[in-house]
């Protein structure tokens, strides 16, 4: 047997999860670059995030209403109201000028400072205003007592000085945003977006843009795996289809592997005669990782370092593209963008059809769940449908079904990998 | 009762359902625009997609061997191979040159068009190959029969001609771009990302950038929200936040509702003597839809109309700007780029924990889901966390509790509306 055949068809066969920890060796994530907030809505922060201030940092009143010394009205009641000398009017984002003394308030509005003094804030609904034109005077009639305290968040009462607020890998969503805006984060600091090239190998590939021809298909499979790695957070790049010519091939995937941080190929990995990848890997001068999976689809799926570089094909059926993208290409790429759990983790759902076919290797089979009386159910996508390519959009998990001669029925419980 | 003191107390309360209705009336979808097709991720279709030609468009060879005439290959066995005389071979890209008539085969590749004449390919792996050097022919040798028809896939076994394979609005993922390329759409009519400005009201907020001062704080909502308005699909534009009068504040918006297709602010529509857009609703030449509305948090919600524009007031709480978003903002942005379902439907979820709280109004609770045993559960976001602010990050779902004195307990099946 010479080595090529030996390529072909005398590949040693690891599981998913070993072929993951020989990609994840050579994954580093990006370096870090400086965006400002409003753009970094959907990237990962480069850095944990502590509360440089306490919040709030002042006492800061939960309602409308009137600062008071709580001990004055603790007799306060609709029938004998309390009535105190109202000395200022805070509005928020104002300071107290004086404080608040013993048969004394001030009107303060939600959010305000409450003025040294003061221990509780009675709401506005509570209260009637008093003006005595005569004195120049303002005064409240309380009609409720309340406990000291209310009313008033204290300093630090909702974020302590110091606390660990967003961690290293997290990635910016709503709240993130407005965690960073509050700290005063104008400029954030993210990981830059991997990028990665991908490559559709086959001689029957058309550009999406050229005329149908006898015999030939258009590339489809790099803009699905295009799609995927924006939406795993990466910058796809789709290349020109590669040839059948082993030696223009390894050019192309040099030189793409010089300037991106992962290339992506789909199909030539077979045992056909015009598997280019398996002939690159051939005569490759980088180290080829694995050229068998324990799974299905996708069972040739490879994986290979050029200087340091990443490289991952995929089988090129668009269904076998799709899965090992989702299980190989997508924690890479969440790795490198900083993501510190990139694999997504795996939650039980029950099966709503049967599924007979067993399977000499673990399956992961494309599923769309449902959600009935608080179920988790899932089939798997496009049971309905004739062509994988036309049922890719409408799965939105992986289920995964070991391997066995058996099959599986409907209501079983199995392990399913959501998607995003 | 003056005209400012009924707007401020005398507001008619309307249902969820009755705003966004008064709401929807306005809604229209933004211009269609036409974009490359790598560039179309995440956007929204603005057009029907039907298969112009069949899915393959030629009889397809699904594996790599020979095509042959069912009929010669009966009698075939590993014990009784039938020898065939090879013709050609045709690799995929390629067009078959000759008929197969009986007693020949043709080598061909997976997805290579399989020859007029031939009614089956037999697999690699079931044949032998033979070399006459003598006669310069290629012969094989079959060692099992197959049926007529076997691993061919006939002209629209997959698609048909005609057939619809994505409709008008449908959001472009993985799948989506999968089809779109194989059906040549270089370039893909999309909608318009709408445009929305978001004011923050209240004379304390600070920018971003700027030192926090006593009784201050920066303004996170507006980047809060603008990180919803992506996710939405919308494209956000963050404005300076609104000053406490309300003829700056009138100018602001009119302004800006010129120029986009929604306005959002949140802030200053409660009872308070400084929430400046009820002083501006009590002065508004535009048509003031509701400015109450039956949900807690954000019973104040306010929607109206100027000049045919949208401007959706939310309360200035985070965590009720946060729930009014994704109930008003977030499908009004998904039907103007187009979605055609724009309301995320509920689904079943069980309590995770006792929520003693009743209500007069029905409540949207931010809320957390999880898988367990296959059965979703979900808890009110933050529970342990005493800041609404930095628990807004952990909710992936509004919890709908409705209105009642009594709460619910763990383990009551509840309705959720996911998020996303």
């Amino acid at each position: 047997m010479n080595s090529d055949t030996k390529l072909r068809f005398g590949r040693k066969v690891i599981s998913v999860e070993e072929a993951r920890s020989l990609l994840y060796e050579y994954v580093n994530h990006t370096e870090i670059e400086s965006v400002s907030l409003a753009s970094a809505f959907g990237r990962r922060l480069a850095v944990d995030i502590n509360a440089d201030h306490p919040v709030p940092h002042f006492r800061r009143s939960g309602v409308d209403g009137y600062a008071v010394c709580a001990e004055d009205i603790e007799q306060a009641s609709p029938e004998q109201p309390t009535v105190l000398r109202v000395i200022e009017r805070i509005p928020s984002g104002t300071v107290p000028r004086w404080n608040v003394q013993s048969g004394l308030a001030a009107r303060i509005m939600t959010g305000a400072p409450v003025p040294d003094g003061a221990d509780a804030v009675v709401m506005l609904e509570m209260t009637d205003s008093l003006q005595d034109e005569g004195r120049n005077a303002s005064y409240v009639s309380i009609k409720k007592n309340v406990q000291a305290g209310s009313n008033i968040t204290p300093i630090a009462g909702e974020v302590a000085l110091g606390e660990l607020l967003l961690e290293d890998g997290t990635r910016i969503g709503p709240g993130e945003a407005a965690i960073l805006a509050a700290f005063g984060h104008a400029e954030v600091p993210v990981y830059r977006k991997p990028k990665v090239a991908i490559f559709s190998t086959g001689s029957e590939l058309l550009n999406v843009d050229e005329a149908l021809q006898p015999g030939r298909i258009r590339n489809s499979n790099s803009y699905m795996l295009a799609a995927q790695v924006e939406a795993a957070g990466g910058s796809a790049v789709i290349m020109q289809a590669l040839s059948d010519d082993p030696l223009q091939v390894e050019t192309a995937l040099r030189e793409a592997l010089g300037q991106v941080d992962l290339v992506l190929t789909s199909g030539g990995v077979s045992v056909g005669d015009y598997d280019v990848l398996v002939d690159v890997f051939g005569r490759f001068e980088g180290k080829l990782l694995f050229n068998k999976v324990a799974m299905r689809p996708g069972t040739p799926t490879s994986g290979a370092i050029w200087n340091n570089r990443l490289l991952l094909a995929l089988s090129g059926n668009p269904g076998a593209s799709f899965v090992g993208f989702e299980l190989f290409a997508k924690p890479m790429i969440k790795a490198m963008s900083g993501c510190k759990a990139p694999c997504s983790a795996a939650i039980s759902a029950f099966l709503d059809v049967d599924y007979a076919k067993g399977s000499a290797y673990p399956r992961y089979v494309r599923g769309t769940t449902l959600v009935e009386d608080g179920c988790l159910r899932v089939r798997p996508s496009g049971i309905d449908k004739s062509s994988i390519m036309v049922s890719i959009k409408d799965a939105d998990c992986l289920i995964y079904l070991p391997a066995g001669g058996k099959g599986f029925v409907r209501g079983e419980s199995v392990l399913i990998y959501p998607i995003q």
